[in-house]
This record gives C-alpha cells, sequence and structure tokens, in this order.
C-alpha cells in the first residue's frame, strides 16, 4: 500500500522541500499563509526516482493524478481537455535544492485544435488563444520530444518577417494558425507521430518529460559541480495556468523583496503588461522598472508590496517572487531565496539584525566568506563587454590594468617612472620580484595557484591571472598570442585575478568600497569566533592593511622576501660566493643592518601583537642566475670572444650554481638544513630580530616578535638550532644590558614533523603548519608542477578541489589532527596555527576550527574572509 | 651500607658483566670452572661511575682494596710494597661491552727502586727486572700523567743507539738502570712531583686513571660509534702479575679456539718466548705461528690445546685467549668472543651446530646479516697495499679495475669490444645506462648511496662509489684530479664499492666463494623465517641470480629501464614528441612488441612465482635530453651557422623539453598520474604483460604477473587505473580466448597513500612500500640532493643513521605501521610488502618483521642478507 503520493498544494508547507522540492513546498506555504496561489498539486519527488529507474509509472498513479485533477476541475470550475471551458495547466520541475533552468517545464497544457477555439470564443481573444496553443506545441515539441527551439523559431520568424512585425503578439491569428499547422507537420515530420490531441495524453508525456529531465546532462552536470546527490529526484508540479497575456489588465513579473546588488530595502524587478512568463526572461520585449506598476496598475503595486512584506517576514529572508496578474487578479506563482550579489548580501544580513528580523548569529552565516573577496579588490564591470580573449587561473584577485612589459626589469623601470604595467611571464622566480612589486598585476602561463607569482601576489594583494596555458609567449620578440591574436610589448591588457580572465585592452574596473555594514559584520564575528585570525606579511605596508582588516598579529613574515630586493641580492649572492669566512662575515654584517632595519619597521606597525618571523627558507641557489642562462651566456660569449674577465667571472659563477644545483629544491638543501650547515646565517637574523626589537623596546613600544624554524622533521635539529638562537640571544641581551623573552617555534610542514609531534612540542613554544609543503609532500604534488595534472584530475573526478587551495582534510588533515593531538597532549601550553595559503580560505578555515586550532594566518586580503568563516564555524558548532 | 664492592675472581662468573665488566666476568668464569688463571679481584663497574661524578672515593672502598690486596699477598706468598719478595699487579680496565683498546692498563704495579732489586736479586734475572721497572714507569707516566709515549720512546732509544742493539731485551742492565733514571727526571720535569715509590699510591693512582679513562675522548666517540651507553662504567681488575719474559722457560702468546680467516677448526694464533704480552702487539719482534709450541714448548702446547677445546665447549663458541708462560707454568689471562671474519663465521657457526655444540637457531644469530654482503661480492686484498686517492660512499659492494672512461657512449663502445672500462661521471642519469652496462663499476663525484648510479648499479650487482667529492671532474679534458694526483682517460683504477675507495691502478682483486656452509646456513634461514624475500630485478640475468640466491620472486620490475636501451629510446621519444594520434599509437605499437619480448623472458626465468610489475614511473621529461645542454648546443649552432635543418629540429625538441621541464620532478607529473593523463601507455604495458602470460600459459609455463600502479594519492586514481586495465585485459582476453586473474595492487610512497590505507586496500590485491619515495616525501629529502646535509647530519648527531639506508621507524616506519594495520583491517587478504633499498638492510627487515610485513624485496645481492636477517628477526621474537 503506497503512501500519500499528490498533496494539493494546502497539504504542505516550506519545511517539506525533500517530498515536495522546493517549488512545490514554498507554493504549499504561500497556499497555507493565505496568498493568492493558483490551485495546484504535487507528485513528491521520490517518484521520479521510481519512474528514471523502471520507465514505468507506479501503480495506480495514474489514476490518484487523474482523481487530483478532478479535483483541480472542481476547485476551478473548468473541464480538462474540454471545448468550451478548458482547464489548461501547467506541469514543472522542481527539485529540493534549486537547480534554476536545469530542469523542464511545459505551460499551456490542455490546448488541443477545438479547446484553442473554446478559449478564443470564451476570452473573446482569439490572438491570446492561438498564441498559447502555439507556444503549448513548441514547448511541448522540445520538452517532451527533443525538437531544437530553433526549428520552432525559424516557422515563426518566417511569418513575422512575412507580417513585417518585430514581436510575437503582433503576429496576426491568420499566421498564428499557419503557425500552428506548421508546428503540427513539424512535430510530425520529427516524431513519426500525429501532436497528441487528448489533453490526458499530453498530461502523461508532459509528467514524464519532467522525470526523465532529472538525468538530463545538464542536470547531472550541475549535480556534480554543485555537489548535489543524486538521489533525490524532482517532484513535479501540477498547477492551473494563469495569463499575464489576456490583455492590458493583465501582465506578469519577477520582484525581489530587496534590492539585489545593493540590498537597498526596496522592493526591485520587473513587469510587463500583456505578457506571460517567459516572455519577461526571452529579454524580446524590454521589462518595465517595477516602480512604474504603481502608475499602471496601483492597487496591484500596492497588493504585492504588502504582499512581499509579508513574505519576507515569513521567511526571515529576502525573497525572488513570480508573480502573474490575470485580468486585474494578482498571482504568486512562486517565491525563493533571492540570489544576490556579496554587498547586497551583506547589507541585507545587517539590516535584518537591525530590524529585528534576524539575530547576529544568523546574519554572519546569511554571507559566504568567499564571495567577500569581490568586495575586497578592485573589480571589472562586465556590462561593458570587455574582450576576453584567454582564461587562467584566478591566483589572485583583483583586477589590473597596464602595458605588457615582458622584462621584469623594465617593468621596475617602468614602474617606477610611474608607467602602470602588467609583467609577463612564463612563470616568475625570486628574481623576478622586483618587477613583479612594480607592476599593476602579472599574468604567466605556467603555474597553479601556489606558484610563485601566485603566492607572491596574494601576499601583496596584487592581482594575478598564472598557468593561462592559452598564451604563447616568446620572449625573444616579446609577444604574446592567443589563437590569431598577437599581443605586443607595450599594448594594454586588463587582467581579472578573481576570474582569471584575461582582456584585450582597458575595461572599466569598478574600485572596492568597504560599506559600515561590512566592518559591523566583522565585528560581530569578533563576538564569536574562536580562532584567532593572523596574517602573512613581510612588508610593514601589508601589515598595515591586515591590521586595518583585523589582523590579530603576523603568524609568518618570510625573511627571504628581504634578502631579494635590489639594495639586497648582491650581497645575498656575495655571501654565498664568499671565498672565506672574512668575506662572508662582511656580507652578513651588511645585511644584518638591513634585516634590522626591515624587523623595525615591521614589528613597528605590528606594535602590541605578536610577529612570527620565519628564518631563511629557500635553498640558495634561488639567489643565483640561471644554470641554462648562464651556460648560454658563456657559450656566447666563447664564440664571439667575449671579454675575458667577464668570462672568468662567469666561470666561477658557474662553478657555484653547479655546486648548488638540486635536481628537486623543494626537497633539498634549505630551511633549517641550510641554518644548521651556514649557521652564522641565523645567527645573524635572531641577532637582526632581537636588536630590532630591542631599539623598539627602550622607544617604549611593545614589539613582540617570535622565532619560527622551517622545514624540521627531526627534533636534534629543531634542539640544535634552539640552542644556537638563544646562545646569540644571550650575546644580544647582554651586549644591549636588556633582556626579552624569546619564543621558538617550528613550522609544521613536512609529514616527519607532524608524525613526531609529541617530540617537536617539548622543545617549542609554537607550531604552524606550512599547509602549502605540507601538502607538496603528503601528496607528493610539486606545486609549481601540479597544475598541469591537477586540471585533469579535477576534470576527471579524481580530485573534488585543488589541495593547495582547500584543505585535504582525508590526507593532510588527518596529519595535522595527528599533530595537534600529540603536540598538546605534550606541551598544554603549545600555540598551533596555520600559515599555508589554505589559512584564508573558509572551509579549511572551518577545518581548523574543528580540529581545534588557535590561529589562522592567511594574505592580509583574506583576513576579513577568515575571521567571518571562523565565526560560521563557532555559531555552527555550537548549534550542532 | 654499600653492598658488595670488590669480587675475587673466584667470586663471579661469566653472567656477570654488568657488574664485572667483560675481561672481570671472564676471568672469574675461567676460575670457577678451574683454568690456571692468576690470583686477582675486581672492582665493580658502578664505582666507576660515582667516581666519575664526584671526583672521589666511595667511602671505605680504599679500605676494602688495601684488604684485598692483602688476602692477594696471602694467596700469592707475596708482599705489596716488599723489597725482597714483591708482590707485582696489573691494573685492568674492563668495561660490559668490549671497547678494545680505548681504556687503559697498567703492568708490573708495586715495583720501585728497592723491589726492583729485590726482584733482580730473586728472579736471578736484573735485566728482566729493570726492564719490567722502565715499562711500568712508562706506562705509568703515559696513562696516569699523559706523558707522551714518543717522549719515552726517545730515551730508549737513545740508548739502544748507544749500545748498537735492535731490540729492548737486548738493552744492558747498565743502560737500564740509566734509562729508568732519565724516566723518572721525565717524569718529574712533566709534572713536578717524584714518581711515587711508595707501591700503595702507585696503586691508588692507577686505579683512578682507569676510572678516568672511561670518560676519555676516544672512548666517548667509541661508544657513540658503537651505540654504547655512557652509564655503564668501567670494572677495575687487579691481577698478579705472572711474565712471559722470564727466560727461555717462559713466554706469551695469542690463541684463537679456530682459525679467525677460515673458521678452520684448529687452534690458531701466535706466541713469542721470553716476552710479555705488550711485545707481541707491538710487532717489534715477529712471533712464532702457534703451531711451534709443539716443537718449542710440547707440554705447555697440549694443555693450551685442552683448554682450548675445554674453553670452546664452556663458552659454546670461538675464544680469543691470551695466555703467559712463567717458567714453564701457563696461565691464562684472558678470554674472549673471538672476531672472525663472515667466511669464518658462518663455517664456525654450522660446524658447531654439526658438533652438536649450538642449535641451529643460535647458528643463525651468530653471523651478522650485513657481512654477508662481502662474501657476495669480489673484494680487494689490502694487504697489498694498493693506493687509496679518495673515498666517497659505498653505494654498491664489490671490487672492480677498469680504464677511466667519462662518456658513456665511449664506455659502451669499449665495453661491447670486451674492455673493462671504470664510467667516471659527475652523476649518471637514465640516459648514461647504456654505459653503466657496458662498464665493470661506475664512480661518480655527486649524488648519495640512492642516486641513480646508485640504485642501478646495486640492482645490477655492478660496483659502484658515488659521492666521491673528493675528486673534480673535468668531462671536456677527460681527466679527474684527486689533490695533486690528475687521472686521464684510460687510465686504470680500481673501485671498491664496499667501502668507497678509489685506488690507483690494477688492486688485487679476490672473487667470492660461496661455500657449502653458507648454503646450509641460508636453508636454515628458511625454516625459522616468516617474512618472504623477493628481489628487486628488471632484467631476465639479474632475475636468475636473484632466484639461485633464494628469490621467492619479483617484488619490483620497474619497467622505465625496459624504456632505456638504445633500441627503446628512440621509440619512446619518437611517442612523446609524436604530434597527432596516429603517430604515438604507432611508437606505442613499437614499444608493445618489445616489452612483449621482456616479459616473457622475464617471467620465464621467474615461472611458478610472482612477478610484481610496476608499470611506468618516471615522468617523461627524463627520457628526453638535459635543457641546458640542448640550450648549449642550440646556441653553438646559431653562432656558428649551423645546418638549418637540424636547428630546426632541435628547436622542435627544445620546445618539448621546456614544456615537460619541471622544478621538482620528483613530485612532479610522474607514476599514475602519467597513466591517467596518458592512459594509451599504461593499457599498452598491460597488454604487453598479459600477452606475454599467455604466450607462456600456452606453452604449459605458470607465468604470475601482478601488475602495480605507482605513486598513488587518492583512492580515486587506483579505482580510475583498476577500470582501465581491466577493460584492456578483457580485451587480451577476447582476443586470445584464455582468461586468467590479473591482481592489481599500488606502491605506498607517498605519505597520503599511508594515511588513506584503509580506502586503498578496498581496491588493491597488494600493497608494497617504496620506501625510497617514502622517505624522501616523509622526511622532505630529496635522495638526489639530500647526500651533502645528510652527512653534516651524521656529523653533528642530528642523524643517527642514513635513512634511504635503513628505515626510519619513527618516522617513515610510523607510517608503514599505521598503514599495515589500516590495510589489513579493511581488506584481510591484502598481501604487504616493501620493495625501497632498505627492504634488504637487517635493521629494516628486523623492523619489516615486527609490524607484521608478508614480505621483504631487494637487490638480488641482497637477498641472502634478507633471508638471513629474516630468520634473525623471527628467531629473537620466539625468544621474546
Amino acid at each position: 500500500m503506497p503512501g500519500k503520493r499528490i498533496y494539493f498544494f494546502e497539504e504542505g508547507n516550506k519545511d517539506m522541500k525533500d517530498l515536495l522540492g522546493g517549488k512545490g513546498a514554498n507554493l504549499a506555504e504561500m497556499k497555507r499563509i493565505g496568498l493568492p496561489v493558483p490551485e495546484g498539486f504535487t507528485i513528491i519527488t521520490k517518484i521520479c526516482l521510481d519512474y528514471v529507474k523502471t520507465g514505468k509509472w507506479p501503480d495506480g498513479l495514474k489514476e490518484e493524478v487523474t482523481q487530483a485533477m478532478h479535483e483541480l476541475e472542481k476547485r476551478t470550475g473548468k473541464k480538462f481537455g474540454d471545448r468550451n471551458n478548458p482547464l489548461l495547466v501547467s506541469v514543472r520541475s522542481g527539485a529540493p535544492v534549486s537547480m534554476p533552468g536545469m530542469m523542464d517545464t511545459i505551460l499551456n497544457l490542455g490546448l488541443n485544435d477545438e479547446s484553442v477555439e473554446g478559449l478564443a470564443e470564451q476570452t473573446g481573444n482569439p490572438r491570446f488563444a492561438y498564441d498559447a496553443y502555439r507556444r503549448f506545441i513548441q514547448m511541448f515539441g522540445n520538452v517532451v520530444k527533443g525538437i531544437p527551439h530553433e526549428e520552432f523559431e525559424d516557422i515563426l520568424n518566417k511569418y513575422k518577417k512575412e507580417e513585417g512585425v518585430h514581436f510575437d503578439h503582433e503576429l496576426s491569428v491568420d499566421a498564428l494558425k499557419k503557425i500552428i499547422q506548421e508546428y503540427k507537420d513539424l512535430y510530425k515530420e520529427e516524431t513519426g507521430e500525429e501532436f497528441p490531441q487528448d489533453a490526458w495524453k499530453q498530461l502523461e508525456m508532459a509528467i514524464e518529460a519532467v522525470w526523465k529531465s532529472w538525468n538530463n546532462p545538464r542536470a547531472i552536470v550541475y549535480r556534480k559541480a554543485n555537489n548535489i546527490p543524486d538521489d533525490m529526484g524532482t517532484a513535479v508540479n501540477i498547477v492551473q495556468m494563469v495569463f499575464g497575456n489576456m490583455g492590458n489588465d493583465s501582465g506578469t513579473g519577477v520582484a525581489f523583496t530587496r534590492n539585489p546588488s545593493t540590498g537597498e530595502k526596496k522592493l526591485y524587478g520587473e513587469f510587463l503588461i500583456n505578457a506571460q512568463g517567459e516572455d519577461v526572461v526571452a529579454g524580446i520585449r524590454t521589462p518595465k522598472h517595477i516602480d512604474e506598476l504603481e502608475k499602471e496598475m496601483p492597487e496591484i503595486a500596492k497588493q504585492l508590496k504588502e504582499l512581499a512584506e509579508l513574505l519576507e517576514k515569513h521567511y526571515r529572508d529576502m525573497q525572488d517572487i513570480e508573480f502573474t496578474v490575470e485580468k486585474g487578479k494578482l498571482y504568486l506563482l512562486q517565491t525563493r531565496t533571492g540570489k544576490r550579489t556579496p554587498q547586497a548580501a551583506v547589507k541585507i544580513a545587517v539590516d535584518m539584525v537591525k530590524e529585528g528580523l534576524i539575530t547576529k548569529e544568523e546574519a554572519i552565516l546569511r554571507v559566504d566568506p568567499n564571495s567577500l573577496d569581490k568586495l575586497l579588490h578592485p573589480r571589472i564591470d562586465y556590462s561593458s563587454n570587455p574582450e576576453v580573449i584567454a582564461k587562467g587561473l584566478p591566483a589572485s584577485p583583483g583586477a589590473a590594468v597596464g602595458k605588457v612589459v615582458f622584462n621584469p626589469d623594465e617593468a621596475k623601470e617602468l614602474g617606477d617612472a610611474g608607467e602602470k604595467v602588467i609583467l609577463v611571464r612564463p612563470e616568475t622566480t625570486p628574481d623576478d620580484i622586483h618587477g613583479v612589486i612594480a607592476s599593476q598585476g602579472v599574468l604567466t602561463s605556467r603555474g597553479g595557484m601556489t606558484s610563485h607569482a601566485a603566492v607572491v601576489c596574494r601576499g601583496m594583494g596584487k592581482p594575478a591571472v598564472v598557468g593561462c596555458s592559452d598564451i604563447y609567449i616568446d620572449l625573444e620578440h616579446e609577444t604574446f598570442r592567443v589563437g590569431d591574436i598577437m599581443v605586443r610589448k607595450g599594448d594594454i591588457i586588463t587582467i581579472d585575478g578573481s576570474t582569471g580572465n584575461v582582456i584585450l585592452g582597458e575595461a572599466q574596473v569598478v574600485e572596492p568600497e568597504i560599506s559600515g555594514e561590512f566592518k559591523e559584520l566583522l565585528d560581530w564575528a569578533n563576538e564569536f569566533k574562536r580562532l584567532k585570525v593572523k596574517t602573512n606579511a613581510d612588508l610593514p605596508g601589508d601589515a598595515k592593511v591586515a591590521r586595518e582588516f583585523g589582523a590579530e598579529g603576523i603568524g609568518l613574515c618570510r625573511t627571504e622576501h628581504m634578502f631579494l630586493g635590489s639594495d639586497r641580492l648582491p650581497i645575498v649572492q656575495e655571501m654565498i660566493l664568499a671565498t672565506d669566512d672574512e668575506e662572508r662575515r662582511r656580507a652578513l654584517e651588511k645585511l644584518l643592518e638591513r634585516q634590522r632595519q626591515d624587523f623595525i619597521e615591521l614589528l613597528e606597525v605590528m606594535d602590541g601583537l605578536p610577529v612570527t618571523i620565519r628564518l631563511l627558507d629557500p635553498p640558495l641557489h634561488e639567489f643565483l642566475p640561471d644554470l641554462t642562462e648562464l651556460e648560454v651566456k658563456l657559450t656566447e660569449l666563447k664564440l664571439t670572444q667575449g671579454d675575458p674577465e667577464e668570462i672568468r667571472k662567469l666561470e666561477k659563477l658557474l662553478e657555484k650554481v653547479k655546486e648548488l644545483k638540486e635536481a628537486n629544491p623543494m626537497l633539498g638543501h634549505r630551511g633549517c638544513r641550510l641554518g644548521i650547515t651556514m649557521p652564522e646565517l641565523y645567527r645573524m637574523q635572531t641577532r637582526a630580530i632581537l636588536e630590532a626589537a630591542i631599539e623598539l623596546k627602550k622607544k617604549g613600544k611593545d614589539p613582540r616578535p617570535e622565532i619560527e624554524i622551517p622545514l624540521v622533521a627531526f627534533v636534534e635539529e629543531l634542539q640544535y638550532l634552539k640552542k644556537d638562537i638563544l646562545d646569540e640571544a644571550e650575546k644580544v641581551f647582554a651586549e644591549k644590558s636588556i633582556r626579552m623573552d624569546v619564543k621558538i617555534g617550528t613550522m609544521i610542514e613536512l609529514p616527519r614533523a607532524a608524525l613526531i609531534a609529541g617530540d617537536l612540542a617539548k622543545e617549542a613554544n609554537f607550531f604552524s603548519f606550512g599547509t602549502n609543503d605540507l601538502t607538496q609532500t603528503t601528496l607528493g604534488f610539486s606545486r609549481d608542477d601540479a597544475g598541469r595534472f591537477i586540471r585533469s584530475y579535477m576534470e576527471l573526478g579524481i580530485l573534488k578541489f585543488d589541495p593547495f587551495q582547500t584543505i585535504d582534510q582525508d590526507g593532510v588533515g588527518k596529519l595535522m589532527k595527528m599533530c595537534l593531538e600529540d603536540g598538546k597532549r605534550a606541551n598544554p601550553e603549545l600555540e598551533v596555527g596555520i600559515c599555508g595559503e589554505q589559512g584564508g580560505e573558509p572551509k579549511s578555515v572551518e577545518f581548523c576550527h574543528r580540529i581545534g586550532l588557535d590561529y589562522v594566518s592567511c594574505s592580509p586580503y583574506r583576513v576579513p574572509i577568515a575571521r567571518l568563516a571562523a565565526a560560521q564555524a563557532a555559531i555552527r558548532e555550537k548549534r550542532r
């Protein structure tokens, strides 16, 4: 004995989405609270799955539908399939989760060659009746039989041309009749069957078509992309037709209860007089702004406004409403939570708290943290239709416009001279940093979301598009090519780091506005979040931005960026190439001067907040020229009888470059390994940090540096360096006659470090998960190289997400959890955070909250996102 | 109330080593079983630690020593410090664990200016008495006061010269008296004190010196190197002196109960008539072979033989005995388990089982598996004093002699022509494989124990010395330099892959002998071991060797080696450079032919045993030329107006090389990532494997291939490829009308794979730990680059072992254990093994046994080692 399979609208409510689908449940809810909704009923979602599986109607269901139709006839006083007073219905899909436009709907069902005449007589509007019939055949043919729209449109256009008219509704009845005949001929030709004249047959076929549409290719793709399970099914809604195209006392429209672009509390939308819903969407006639409804249908406008307010109060969220006016009577055909821009989302959430509609917690949960990114960067106004020529990875959000430059030196030169340039490179290296700094943005043809260009630009809040494999760069001729388009040095392009788009010419750019509501929402976030949010910043400017965005300290200051300025690199090279200790000592002395100044500035900006400074991490060869370039240059010099002095110099350099060359630099002689084998380096950095802090302390400031050791795998490494650092600290304290606390911690960026966390914790004040490197080593993915196969993996469904953007919870996350537990058990005072790229990504923030981290640290522009995500995580946890 | 601190020899036994030290316990044991041991007593080890800590004698101990000395006086009928009948003693160190030569010993203690005269009178041998006194002063001065030996030797030599004599014992009494005076003057000059004349004072100072010697630098270093704890301490043995230098009825010697070189069951050793023990060691007089003792002292010889047999039966192991004959009476001064060569160890162990002395288990435990390595390779006879010019890492054991060649092509040419060559390269790459194959051995100046050269050579059982940073290779001029020595192409060198030595010229090489006892021992090992032992072999020849050594299958066949032959590489490059599918298909077709033949040969050799075949693993760029070399070549060609056709060809190649170039190939587009993005590759290999197996099956053979997927990190990868492989298998089965079982497994070589083992196990028939890569990723150590800092780390004590040779149990091992447990829980049928380099290293084998692996797989020449180690692990486990 099957359970209840058909619900009339008044039998359901908004919480029955799983059973009735979203549309059905909302129609039921509106009916339940007394709103003007057409009569109708819903076939529950489960039936769809049964049908898809068996290809057959469940036993007895056809009879139940017939019965329900008879009830509908009774309620409407019309008769289904009748010539004189025909009941017309729409058959609409509606899944539990909104899948806009993915599945099918058929309108005007119940019309046939006879009832169309009855409708014409009854309404006194033959044009309306024949147009409705025409639309019905077209929709039915397309949805049920898969006949391409274009074939119908070709016929329609032929007659529009013949009659010299522009809009459908200008066609004569005569033309419409001819069109109907040709439509029916087309139908027969394509299907081998006559167009069904039996309304009951039409209904049966339409219902089946909706069920089948659950598994049409675009629906499957959409579900996959949006993580919607395949075993939900769609409900089928059979709704009495109401017509907005019955004359000038009729109309149809869409209304948002608040402005979905700005969030302003004012009805927003569009309508068309004498039109059916699809006309608004189709964009053939230009709809009017909802404000004008007051002039054209004042009573309806008033009623709509009241209903909108009622709906919003009822649903406690901004609603997106479809309405139709049939001969002066308003019907609501659908309501759902309205999509909105990030700005609007923030404003609406905050306003609704103030209106007492929702709580602060709810407001926080209403805003998607990811969407905030768009609020924090200049963005491109796509309404101006810019010419997008290629698409790469959206590596660092924001829009940038400038002249194409291929050479980093030239970028610096032009940039320093005030020109706006975009640096275009196959990929960037630390050698190019001066060019990156001087540019508005960076475009690379290689590398992934965590390639050098991506990481550096995100850190600086500078737009970047990377791994744009569509473009072919010819460095020699200073051009790049996309298909047939050739872009030359000096040409202007725009890059959109939020979408990955590369645009030819100067696109319209919109500057970001950080509204009062945004600030307010973030303040509330702080009331709820448990995680601290710090920032990854190497430069005082970045640190300042981050502090303004609410950063509670620096979680990662990468000192290598301080080794790369054009005033530093030569000294670093001097140190590397030094042939005796004295030479090396002199170079280190010079670096010490500069490092100290760097730290003074950084610690001053972050006064009173913790600043975690990571000692030098990259391998030394990163500071030297590229081997291949050097070899080529030498070959050239030799073959062209170049300056012997220069040849000798380059040969010496080459020898060192070869000596330091590594097969896999990521797993090479870097991090603490360098600190241990070249102890004077970390001692110099320790001294620079402490001397800087002491100088500020003497000025009455409150500097809080913490020293972090990178790439630790063995507890013995940590012990060894800790002793070295503390020894150097004692020397500095003795010289300056002042002491301070020295906190020493370690990066956890190698699986082994996570595995021996208990031992490490006994030696450390803090752990910081370097999830970029930890992901590289745990997954065996080189972030510089993985772009190629990660994309294939995502297309094949092997990867559901990019593990360099979102923490791989099953792998890396499992290690993190083990590490955290072992670490805190061994040392309850241990502070544990994350400073990898994922630290600013909402899902990852939620994970960090759940496993019990103390803080996340992310690039300055992601601090607000992380704050909101942290608050959401805390609120969700409380609710569970 | 302190416990017993002094034990007379008869109070102890051989099991009291912790308390009495090794020497004391063995002296006690000998005494206990009635052997002729001089009288004496032992101060227990713990006292040493007390003294080292406090710098003071424990309360009451001095009195106890005095009492024990009086007892000794009573037993010997002599008096300590007496002029006429002086008791002389030796004061000897003796730790619980043998630390040969690390700590101090003083002989003839008790002599002074007066008692020396008494001794002369008493023995009627003034020369003996004054020589004894001289020796005592020299030893005491050196051991107690640190006066350098050389200063005493200078005085001694002066008089030898003066008297025109060659040996000490030829000096006149007069000269000896003068020497004694000069010795005492030297003592005073160096210490500011008179040489102590009070025997009790001498004793006190000597005991203290022995205690202090526990912490002398060489003892500390020795303990560290041999993992001996610092908190054992040394016992002090006070032993009545017996003299072998009292005339021609006296003598001294060392005897092994069996031949320590060959294991032959026959007394072996040396003796000197009229000499003290140190004279045998010092090598000034040439000792005689023990066989001659029969002629010179037939009674003593007979007694010694009997005692030796008794001792061996008692200790149930070959003994190393020190003996002294004083005036016709035999004394045993020490017995200990004798050191022996690997051959001897094997023979003695097997013989003793046959003699019923020990059990098979004991025999197995008696042989150090590591030492077997030496039995399996030709080795250098260092007694011929070859000229060692440099030392690198002992990467692949064995000795090889040949002409130096720098170019792999030339190596192949000469090698094919029958010349013996040694390939010398900075490092090798897969491109050089033909040169490696054609050489006797390989010497590289870079790379670690798991560099390409090392891995490939070990796999082939070919000697290799790698990472020999002492040598500077000049490829251009085809020379290498070590210090001042210049070695040119064509010069002959010898390399010793067992020690890392590089020898100028042709050294004497000893060929390996695998004795019957060796085979017997390994057969016994099979009776006890639980682990299966498979081999890593890619070529039929290697597989054959391994099978002869007892391999129970192939645990890892690396198919990439099949892509590298000179008949393959061009086809592989054709495939990579293919611009359309058809071209690629053709190349794959050609490879299929060859791969099939490879597998037929391999499966035939391993008929009836499982053969795990790993699908292609390395990134494609490994099959293309080096970027730098290519760029240089192109630059040259362009600058010298080279052939335009060739330039075009190279430019095309360069484009591909650049496209495929990776920053970290180890973490790049390789392994299953390649299999997924280039599916035709694995399909071809699957087909080759199955077609080969079917062909053999049709011939009545029993081929057992298993297909292994490399570098899996996600279960989705395994699922995806498994489906692909099974699809291809079905095609082959349909074509050939024959079916067979297809076992599919995965390498576990990334931390993530170990972390999600439960999921993987559900999809796999077997897991194989690729501990080379798993170590690289878990520790973040690139095996190609880590050599540099691993060496520093071991010197600094940060690393206790090379994790590429011995499994890092705390890190990698922890992951392995988790993985194994999760895997077996999810799939109890799962077979789990290891195929990394460590699979043949005894400590690692023991670990693999302990955590419950099913098999280890190692290079052919390590199979016997692994078998023995596996048996030892099983026996030790049973005993616990």
